[in-house]
């Protein structure tokens, strides 16, 4: 059992270290400030780095050859702990948050889900935004490592598709390894920083710009503020809609762009889905805006835009109440939830290419039905899909749908209605953030649901962002009998 | 374009005039009860089955060998035309509906759905109430008969899997499906009679049982009164509970089981698991009722596990306002419209045998996740699954929550809020009848949508009667382009 464990318990105690260097910056800006949380995220980080030091220093190796079965406690137990020691300095601060609500605000910080229990975030210390803002960030940087080296391995996911001679991370030399890391963590950082720049040039502070780029870039969805991003004018709305695209792209795109820009690398089919969608999906809703709510149209096109960027790339901010615009806007903002961005990107969801590959997959069908001698493949980014992509699909979306039914049930049988149940489980599997109706909604706050419900979505949450199987997994009694 | 559409033609003088058989059944029993509608039957009788001599002389023959497309045509022109044929008397009848009221009540009766516009039914003339389960019950009889003969060739829905020697329809030689089909009949009028006897002994009237029983066995939903079945006890109540779970059985099965008693062979797959889920949610909404709401046990043993296998074998008759249990019933309900009966009976729904392949694919999936080298292959009633199968159960998936989310979303365009819009779109597609809310919800009465919304739902309807591909291949340009 130890060997089993001892990878896991190798990584947690990095992971932990590395949690509390960032709470040790957040601390020394607490000092700074003159922020009465100082000591809280002091005390925290001492604590959390020896905790880390000790089990560290008892495993001492991560051991050899590494099976599937290790991988998957790894990454579970891995997003568990950051959850958990990002929970310690809100449950501690003087804001008097119950454990619960701690526990919540952390798992949606690190899930880059973005659903809060807290209100009057104007009013909070800096360094408890600030320290909302980082899990948000550190937890959008985790999924994208995680998308790109682990899961290809396990299997899960879809990054198996877009395998291309330089996004091939499932290379396992170790010094490649390394130097795709470091590129990765570089690359996020520089796109983090520009989009902090952009923010500060539109006319944020620059606490208002750091905290936003790094929920922006991460498709999080923590904001400053109580009106999300509806205190901001359209610059920065605009410019928000540009990082929130780029941070739904896949990485490795972006990374191989950089590196070499060829334009023919953006011709990539999940890219030109996506901004086809939001593209088609944005002028209808401004229209019907302009139309029939008698909007004035760039103010139409703007909050039309923002809001729908921010679901469809699983962000969550919201610039204005869009469950105010009427039922058809309701319905829309529902059934977009699922889509999410692209595979390897920080975006939860159901993800752009399984519906891409639906959409053929059924368009071949439809073609074999007419011509029932022909034969038919399916064809995706310019390759024939292969049964193992299109079986895990199939897998995945039906266990999206039996939880999001299962979780729906639990929620009603809390007291729910089916609109907050439904919406509030979708949400939190498919880390997006606002729900919909009063309580969940844009303009409402998942304080008042009970606790019960929360450690439910809590759940949900970390489900979604573990591409469901892989926490999944941990739960059958095959995985447990080895 | 004629050899395309004759045996096309063919069918529907065949049909027509079928219609109008019935019609003159129902004018008959109308001038026996000195029914004012009785010459609206008699004409509409009369005129159809003129249209329909003169189509059948005019083609003569269906013409030689049928292709895939024009089974296609063939089926969803057929069901238009019966809906079209069924809408005219209760277009014609003294109570003045609109053309787009009566076409929805045809439509909603053809399909078995069961949605109605009609209020104060138990005012309604005798022959009118016949007639919409008239229509009911020869939709149920269609719809057995497309499942078992039609659809298997066109390789859509699920009965290529049950195919074993008794159950063999696919062999095309006429004497044997002539016989197949007058079992066929005979084993649903027996069932029929069994079912009004049934009721009559239980204390209905003669007038009653026969048009619940018509009602029951097709699935249908239709009562003779604004209440439903609440007007009843339990006796009546257990007694439609029974039928309604036969009405749902793969009729294949059944009459295997008449012609000679084997008790394996209810050892089917679908069947078991439709009866377990039944008898597991049923209990756990009984003492939901008996715990939560203070009802007396066996009250709510009846009520749950009536209006639960009302609305999972799709009929749609309700005792009570479940709605009105909380709201982990009211999700409970929704997510149960889905399910739907078994392949090959009256019942609609996505089909359980859908839910059982996922299940069993998602478990092989999962144990391949943990055991990378392993073989897993999915079995399904003892025999592995083939891809073929597979494949149709993933784009009719597909196919149906696109279809859900975009009959949503234009019904919402009309002004229905999210909770109506989802819930009729969902139980137009699955035939269910009843959806949620106040206006669709099992109290209530779709009159009040706009006529456009009843459009929208009479489409839905069609093509949830017609496993959705059968009609939706009409609509693509590679089904025309030949």
């Amino acid at each position: 059992m130890f060997s089993l464990f001892r990878p896991v318990l190798y990584l947690c105690s990095v992971l932990s270290m590395v949690i509390s260097v960032l709470m040790a910056i957040v601390a020394l800006f607490g000092w700074w400030r003159n922020d009465a949380e100082f000591m809280v995220f002091l005390l925290c980080a001492a604590g959390i780095f020896l905790c880390g030091l000790i089990v560290h220093f008892l495993v001492r190796s991560p051991g050899n050859q590494l099976v599937a079965r290790q991988l998957y406690l790894m990454t579970s137990l891995g997003w568990m702990l950051m959850a958990l020691c990002g929970a310690l300095p809100l449950f501690f601060s003087h804001y008097e948050l119950s454990f619960t609500d701690a526990l919540f605000e952390a798992v949606s910080g690190i899930t880059t889900t973005g659903s809060t229990v807290l209100s009057g975030i104007e009013q909070l210390s800096p360094s408890l935004l600030l320290w909302r803002s980082m899990l948000q960030w550190l937890g959008g940087l985790g999924v994208i490592g995680m998308a790109v080296s682990i899961l290809p391995f396990l299997r899960i996911g879809g990054m198996r598709l877009f395998h291309t001679e330089s996004s091939d991370w499932s290379d396992k030399s170790m010094p490649r390894l390394q130097s795709l890391a470091r590129l990765l963590v570089l690359t996020y950082l520089g796109l983090s920083l520009a989009c902090t720049a952009a923010y500060w040039l539109a006319g944020m502070s620059v606490f208002d710009a750091v905290n936003h780029a790094m929920t922006t870039v991460s498709t999080g969805g923590y904001a400053t503020d109580d009106r999300s991003m509806g205190r901001f004018g359209a610059p920065i709305l605009w410019i928000a809609i540009a990082f929130m695209l780029l941070g739904a792209m896949p990485f490795t795109l972006i990374i191989s762009f950089l590196r070499r820009p060829r334009w023919h690398l953006l011709l990539n089919s999940q890219v030109l889905t996506l901004l086809g969608i939001v593209a088609a999906v944005s002028l209808l809703l401004s229209s019907f805006l302009i139309l029939g709510n008698d909007q004035k149209p760039f103010h139409a096109l703007t909050h039309a835009t923002f809001n729908l960027v921010s679901v469809i790339t699983t962000t969550g901010y919201a610039s204005s109440d869009y469950t105010q615009w009427g039922n058809v806007s309701i319905a829309l903002f529902f059934f977009v939830m699922f889509i999410g961005g692209c595979s390897g990107s920080t975006s939860g969801g159901m993800k752009i290419f399984r519906f891409e590959l639906s959409y053929r997959f059924l368009r071949s069908q439809v073609r074999k039905l007419i011509h029932p001698n022909g034969v038919f493949t399916t064809q995706y980014n310019g390759r024939t899909v292969d049964d193992d992509i299109m079986h895990s699909a199939v897998a995945f979306s039906f266990l999206f749908f039996i939880c999001l039914a299962v979780l729906t049930l639990f929620l009603a049988a809390l007291g729910l209605d089916l609109v907050t149940s439904l919406s509030s489980a979708a949400t939190a599997l498919t880390n997006v953030g606002p729900g919909l109706g009063d309580i969940v909604g844009p303009a409402g706050n998942f304080a008042p649901l009970p606790d019960a419900a929360k450690w439910l979505l809590c759940f949900g949450m970390l489900l979604g962002r573990l591409e469901l199987l892989t926490l999944m997994v941990l739960l059958t009694p095959v995985f447990w009998r080895g």
